[in-house]
Order: structure tokens, then sequence, then C-alpha cells
């Protein structure tokens, strides 16, 4: 229904393209695998340049992982859920038994919504230290992993593209997982999404709006994102409402009709430029978190760092991460 | 226009009620004082039993203060924020010099929005031992201050106020302060509003859902709650969001007045308890803070702490409190 | 060999006494039981007041625990230790199934050595509140436990013994547990031993100094202590390293026995006054750490937990544990 | 009197050859400032190979600060150190105008005694992003700094020397300044002496024994460095305490003269070996830090920080790096 709404998610582009459009979107091409024990799975691939123009996102693959139970905090399905993130991962990723993989933990580990990549850093199973310098204690199911959390541009006064391009330059790795907090349109989706993507970081992408990319083009690597909704803008949740309260106005009786006539009748473009405006005023540049942040994000890194601890080294089961992280 | 809105802040309670009735609510008395320097003081006074039932308060005195300069962080207007604070606090309050004053952060310190309590015990200057044990080194500008962060029930398994009401047997002080944390229904109250009650903290009210209050009742003491709105309820937003359309739609052209004469034709009370349910159901008990939550927190908390040295250790200045703490 | 040693640990006492008196200390009975797995358990009983005279602690049991591969940090060792642990509480405590234990988390949570107290406290799986509050979510298999981390002097202005006695006036348990930081005469013991004894915590004690015992005498309950030592006085080093080269001189040729015959020959007590005179001016009241406080400080407060966790909840197994927690 | 020791201070190098060697050494220009206020300075200057040699530092100039009254945590003591810090840095460097300035924070932030490297990076005052992206919003009075806590090998993988010279590489600063905690073998120059070097970071100093160096050399650009001691090793205090015993027998009636006869007739170097031998089997690797430690670590941080903000932003005052900080 809304224009111009800012999301990281390619699945809500494509979502808001194809609530204006009514049809399926050139361009693009998507796979829906069916919910398995409650975790769906979306596969988006942007194929052209027309596909780039409706979504508004770079040819590459986009894939989501909706896992509405993790606010639970059953472990049974959080092991679930690190599984299939793991294999989603091993879809969009080449690697030989001696490729170097650096992780790159994104955002300001002072603002807990946006500590996330930082957390992932802190929880990823980092070995090539191990391969350089005890080669006889490398533990062969093992690959090297090494991972840097660079700050952000308000804490470093350094870019954090440069920071990354000279480390990469150095340590030249054969892939760069880049880990993102990242801003949703809808607050169920807060801490309980991951999206995958092959296209790297863009900028102006994720809660610190980053000047410059983490891509394949800046960085010289196949460079992979994975990026967690950790907040919403509040005026979103203003649109939110609103369009709740349409859609069940609707449904109701006749008298109430009326709401959905006249705004039927409105031109539709200025509707969404009035609701735009007066949410914008009212509310700000307002960006909220459940006041459950730092479990959430606790959560979310553990998650995707253990998937991609499972989805690199790939001899190891979980257990055998826990027994190196103890 | 809604009912049935929670929030702990009694001049809020009094603008809703104020809403509902058009007219000047009996049992209540309110003192605004005119803004200076940007700081906007408003004094409540719930004065019977009619005045409780008409806000939902208990009878006592309500101060509160509004500093949307806050969010600037700017020092001298912090100071200003301090010394206004101070200056209330001493209105309700009536000290010896020998008074003994206990501080009583509530809320949980591993939730980032709830660790508004906690974080003040740590900024107050805290003087009881140095009295008690070392009565040669007391600067006799002070007064004896105790301070205790309980933690929630979730994490010691016993109620808060069974803890307080212990230490408070074995202490005997001649005052209580208790810092919470609150739920507000404006998000731009967030961190900028303080609210102080000679009332105490009731059951049921700041972000942690007490069972059971600290008040003169339960403790024994004059007790007094300090308190600052750090979440919302994301319906409140939702809800704020659709006034503020309404209000806009109302003011533009005549085609869209009939959406006006559409929801002054409904049940006034079927509308609310409509938008109550839709906006419930839609976005369930999420109660979200803003993402800046980490600076917020701590600046509220050192504003509240100064106010109370202030108000407290009356023969010291700001610059005296921040000696002491080095 | 040193007289006035200080020590929190009776085992330590126990050691002391003996080097003085070369036969074995009336008014003590000691138990060693065979190391097992690396482990080694000594319990101390001090049956008589010339017991308490003779090694300096109260009449009671004290159950040492010598875990010197707790610095390997391995999982399966840990879980042992954890074990034994909790078999150990076990001989010291009489319980019911309704039985409410209170866990006192002694300490100073910004000072790392001083913060195992409150860490354990964070990590006992407290259940009193399920019982109160929620009675059919009650996992049979546990009891009641509740927790709480009371600081220290300089940070609440309260006597901990105040605070703790007000609460257990309150919550009326029937048996409290007591977690302290310690000091130890032997850098190797520090986070690799653990001291139970069902004396309490004596004025004095701990490394905060406190003033106030918690014992059954002040609290009205069986009060049961568990420590850790996590600091040494620097001089005792000196002292220890003084000791290993005199033991190593008297092994060498006879040039060096002179010095054996020496030391021999000055008056034992001159020469212990004067090592503690010189070391006392040369390194002051100086209390050192070994530079992985950290590590220790949780390793060390993990353990403690689980101990007490099996022990008080003795139907669960490590891994109910730890699926709690999650 | 004791070879190989381990010393990170070239002041204690040199107190150590010239103990050895009971004359002034050649190759080395000492310098030591009459002491202001309690806080005494010298400057070592190594001028030659042979003074290389003589103490085991690189050629080049190391400034030292003993500040001993810093434990005593007064404001205008402290005030007065990083004065002197900032007077002497610049004594160091050359900078323009428009230097770009990259400040270094060595050490692992998990591990508190490791932490003053990137406590410094927390508190030093980053502007090169104001001087890039607002350029406007510069305070004129500024030079552009940048900063990185790099992390240590076993967190990310990557030697800290690979991380700081990519990023070196890609910012081109015109010096580099950093920083780290370092061993002393005195426990009371821990926390209270502060060294400044042109020579850089050399490999193997530091508490994290860094493989590889910072220095103009590695870098291609003028690395100063500044350490602080955070820990010693336990076997230095063992050390420290037979000397100072030795040295008191001595000064002692007759009966005890024979000691050090005793010690004279011994081979020097199988005295030295035999300590050194029992020492490190009794106490091992060892290394320790005053139980204080956190505190000291914030104190240390926050004056060599500022120390840096005055040095480098010389149009500051303390005052206004505080209100620039809030």
């Amino acid at each position: 229904m809304w224009r111009g709404i800012r999301t990281d998610l390619a699945m809500e582009a494509r979502e808001l393209a194809q609530e204006q459009k009514q049809y399926e979107i050139p361009g693009i091409r998507v796979e829906n695998v069916e919910p398995v024990e409650g975790i769906a799975i979306s596969r988006v691939e942007v194929i052209s340049k027309l596909g780039e123009k409706n979504i508004g996102k770079p040819m590459g693959n986009y894939i989501t992982l909706e896992a509405p139970g993790i606010w639970d905090r059953n472990p049974e399905y959080e092991e679930q859920v690190k599984q299939h993130l793991a294999n989603e991962i091993r879809r969009l990723i080449r690697l030989n038994d001696d490729s170097v993989i650096l992780i790159v933990g994104l955002g300001n580990w002072n603002v807990t919504p946006d500590a996330v990549g930082p957390k992932v850093v802190d929880k990823v199973l980092v070995t090539r230290h191990v391969f350089e310098f005890v080669p006889d204690q490398v533990d062969d199911r093992m690959r090297r992993i090494c991972a840097i959390a660079p700050g952000v541009l308000g804490i470093t006064g350094i870019e954090t593209g440069e920071i990354v391009k000279g480390i990469v330059d150095k340590v030249k790795p054969d892939l760069v997982i880049a880990i993102d907090a990242l801003a949703s349109r809808k607050t169920d989706r807060i801490g309980s999404t991951i999206q995958i993507a092959d296209t790297g970081v863009n900028p102006g992408s994720g809660i610190g709006n980053k000047r410059m990319g983490l891509t394949r083009e800046t960085l010289g690597v196949p460079t992979l994102a994975v990026g967690v909704p950790t907040v919403v803008y509040a005026h979103t949740i203003g649109r939110d409402a609103l369009e709740m309260l349409i859609k069940e106005f609707t449904k109701q009786a006749e008298s109430h009709s009326e709401f959905y006539k006249m705004l039927q009748s409105m031109n539709e473009q200025h509707l969404n430029s009035l609701v735009g405006e007066v949410l914008t005023e009212g509310l700000g540049d307002l960006v909220v978190t459940p006041k459950e942040v730092d479990m959430l994000i606790d959560d979310a890194a553990g998650i995707i760092a253990d998937g991609i601890n499972l989805a690199i080294h790939d001899g190891l089961s979980l257990e055998d991460v826990n027994r190196y992280f103890h």
C-alpha cells in the first residue's frame, strides 16, 4: 500500500512491490520452501536490471529464514534454525578445504540494537591463527576463519569500508561474511528473521547507515551479507496500525464500508503522501526496538554465529562447536 | 479519545481524563509553571477520593518535569534540569540534618530500558557508612544516604517489596526514594520527562509490573517515587498515528470530511474497543524503546541521581558532587 | 614456618598450625579422601574450643575441594567437580521437599576478583517465585531457591549483614548459603580450591573484610559458606619464594648448608617478625590476582552455582539445569 | 642483581644494566627531571648500537613518568599528570595542522589487565570523520584523530600488526600512537608509571606478546608507543622479597652478616640461576595484577587518553575535552 518505505529486507521490498502491482514482478524469481517446524524459507533471486529496478535491490540471491518461534527460546528449535541457516549459507558460497573466511561484525557495540555484528564475532570459532602458528593443533574438520568488529565511523573516525578493505588486502580471504543489524517494516520480524545475500552490504543499509558498501566490487572477493532486523521505524508501526484498521473496517458492517469507499475514492498517491507526512512529522525519525532488546540481540548473535560455524567448519557438529567454546 | 490506556504518568492520566470530559476534572488541582529555558513543570495534586477515581491515581502530589532538550545532550541544559529536579524534590520532602534516606533503584539491570533505577543507585553519593564508621571524615554539608538495587522477582525469587521492607525495618530510614522506569503513552516523553510523586510506587506500575507497592502504607515511612518513561506500548504508537491522521483528515477538503462524519456516526465506545482489539491483536504486548536506549538510560540516571544528590546533600554544589565521585 | 599469616581457608590454617607443632593438632578431626580424577577432598572438623584456639576457626565442619585441573577448562573435568561439590554440600545440610534456600552472593560486582558471589547469584536456578505465583508451572524435581547479591558497604552504605538479616526476617528461609571470594596463602589455590563451611561467614573474612558475620547466630537459620580463593597477599608470595629457596639451599652442597645453620641459629620468632616486617614494608597491603582473573571468576562462579543447583534441586541433572538456563 | 629479568620498561632495563655494571652505561644518555609535585620524569636515549646491546632496547627515545600519587585518585594531581604527559608526548612528535593521527589500542578487552589500550580508544577525542564529512562543524583547535582497537590474535585470528598495517595503508596517517599494557618488575610501578617511546612497539613486548612489531619500519610512518605497566610476574615479587631480606639482613647484627658472607662466597651466576629455577618452578608463569585492577585500568586509560587529547588537539583545555565528551 505505501510507497517509499525503507526496508533492508529483500523479502519486504518484494512484498511491497507486489502489493502495488498485484501481479508477479518481472525480473525476479521467487522460491518459497514449505515451512518445516515453523521455519519458513524464501529464496528471491533478482535476475535482471528490471528486477533491480522493481524491488530496489541489486542483482543476486536473497534468502530469508523466518523463525517466529525464536522468541520462545526453545533450545531444540534454535538448533533447527542454526542447521537451516547453515544449509542456506552453503547454497550461496563455494569453499575449498584451505579457503580463508573473514567474518566482519558491523555495528556499534555501545548501542545494544546495533551490536549484533560484534557479538557474532565473539561467538564465531576463529581458527586462522591456529593454522598459521600451531598447525599441529589443527582439527582438520575446520576451515580457516578470522574475524573483526571494525566499529562505526563515530567511534573510529574511519569509514568501516576502508578498515575492512585494508584488512582484506592483507589477509586475502576467499570469502567475506559481513553481519549487520537491519531495519524491518514489521515489528514481528525483529530478531526472528534472518536474511542472507550474496550481494554483500550496500551503502545506506543497516542501522548505522554505512556510506560505503562491502561488496565483491569494493572488496575484490565474494562477499556474503547476513542480517537480522533489530529495529523498526516508529512510523511504520503507525502505518501498520492504520492498515490493520482499514482491513478490519472493510470486514465490518456496511456503515463502515463507507470508510473503504472513501479511501478508494481518494487519489492513492495523495493518501500515501499524506500519511507519510503526518506520521513523519508526528514521530520523526524515531527508530524503536523491543524492550527485550538485550536478550534478543544475544539470541540472534548466537544463532547466526553457529549457523556460520556449521556452514564453514562443515565437519563439526553443534556439540563440537560448544566444546571448543568452553 | 481512547479509554483504557495504560500510563504511569499522572500528567498523562489527567490529559486522558480531560480529553474525555472536556472540562477541568473535579478532585484534582493543577499548577503549571511557566516554562523556563525549555523546562516545563506541572504540579498535579489529587485532593479527594473523587480525584482518585477521575484520574486513577491515589491522593497525593505528582510533579512532572518536561525537558525535551535532554536529547541534545547539552551540559548546561542538563545542569538546569538537575537543579529544577532538586528543587521540586525538596517541595515534597521534609528532612532534618540527621535524617537517613534510603534510595531504592527498582528494575532489572540486565534489561537496558529497565535499568535506570540500578544505575541511579550507582551514581548517588552514598554516605551513611561514613557517618557510622568514620564519623571524623564526614563532610557536614551532607546527609546520610544509603542505597540498594534489589533486583526483580525473576532474578531474586523474592518480591521487591519484601526485600525493601526487610531493609527498611533494619535501617529505619526517615525517607525512601524509589526510582523506577515507566511506560508512557507518548514516544516524545521517553527519557525527557521525570515524574516525582509522594504517593510512592504503586502495584502494577513501572516496566517490571510490581505486585506489591512501595508506599508509606507498606513501608511505614514517607516514600517518594521518581520515575522516567523509557518505553511505550507499540499499540499506543498505532493509536497516536491514527489520531494524527484523523486530525489531519478533518482539516482537509470536503471529500475527506466524510471520514470524520463516519467516525462521528459510529458509537464511540465501539470504535475504541475495535481499535483496541485490532491493535492488540496485531501488535500484541510489544513494548518498545528508542534505538538509542543505552545512552538515554545513562543520561536519565545521571540527571535523577544528581537531582537527588543536590536535593538531599543540600550544602553541595554539582561540582562538589563530581569531585566526590572521582 | 610463619605465624600470623592471614588465610580464609581452614585447610591452610590447619597446615600452618601443623607446621609449627609437628604433630596432629588437638581439638580437630581430619579426613582426607583419596583423590579421584585429580580432585582432592579434605574434611576438617573443629570439635572443641581447644581446636578453635589451635587453628583460629570456630567449631564446625570445613570441607575443601582441590581441583587444580580447573585451569585447563576441560568440560568433563568441570562436570566432575560440580558433582563432587554437590555431594559435599549435601553432607552439611538437611532439607525437606518444601525447604526454602536463600543464596547470598557476597562481594563487589565492580571489582572483578570480588565478583564471584554476585556471579553465582546470576547462575543459580531461582525458583521460589514460581512456587509462590505460578505453582502449576513448578517442576517437582526442584526446591525453592531465592537469591540476592546485597552489594558491599561502600556501594550501599549499609552493612551487608543488616541487609541479609532484613531479608531473612521477611523470607524466613530454612537455609542460607553465602558465597564469598577468599584470600589464600598459596597462589596455586586461586580459582581451583573451594571451601564449604557450616559455620557461615565470619567477621573479617573474605576479600571485602566484612564487619558483621553471616552465621546461624546472627541470622537465626543454618548458614553454609561456600568460598573460593581469588587473591593472595603479595607478601605471601614473597614468603613462599623465600621458603622455596631455603628448602632448595638446604638440599644443596655443604657450602650452602651454612645458610641453613645460620637460619637455625636465629631465634625463629625473630626471623618471622623480621621477614614479616620487611615484606610488609616493601609490599604493603598489596593484594594480587592472576592476570586471567576475568575467566577465572566466571569459571569458579559457574562451578559453584551448578554445585548448588545439583545439591538443592536434587532431581535435576546438569543437562536439565542447562536447559532451564537457556 | 638478577639477570634475564623480563621488563617492558626501558627505565627498568637501564636500572638492571646499571646494577650489574656499577657505572654509567655506554651508548645511552639519561636525563632526570627534578620531580615536581611528586611526578618524576626520566628521559633515556639509546644513542648507539652499543647502547642497544647494553640495555636491550632499540635506539631511540624513552620517556618515563612516575606518578605514584595516582593511586590516591586526586583529581588535581591527575590533571597535573595529564599535562606533563602531553608535554612529554609533544617532545617526541612533529605535527602540522592537517596531520592525521591514528591511535591504536592494543590488547584484549576481555582481559581486564590487558584492556587499557581499547579503553584509551574509547576516551580519545576522535575527529577525522568530522573533517571528512562535516567540515563546517570542525573546531579548528583540533587535529584529525582516528582510532582503532584491533583486538588480539586469539580473538581475530589475524596478527595485530597485519590489521594495523592494512588500516595504515588506507588511512595514511602521519603518526601512529600505539597504546599497550606492559609488564613491570616492580609492583609499585603498576598503574602509576607511563612510558613513551618513539621506537614503537617491539615484537614480544606487552602483555599479549605480539609477534610482529608496530614501528616506523613495519608501518612506514613514525610510531609512538605509550605503555603502562599493569601486571608483574609473580617470581619478580619473589625475587624482590629475597632482595629486601638480604638488604635487611646485612644491616642487622653480626650473627646475620654470616648470611651475606655466604651469599658473597657463592658464585653469583650460580645463585642467580638457582633463584631463577626455584621460583620459576614454584610460581610458574604466573602473572599477577592488583585486586583493584578494574579501577586501575580505568584511571590509567583516562590519563593516557587525555594526555593524548591535550598533546594532539593542542588548542583544547581539559575542560574543552570533557565538554566534547559529554
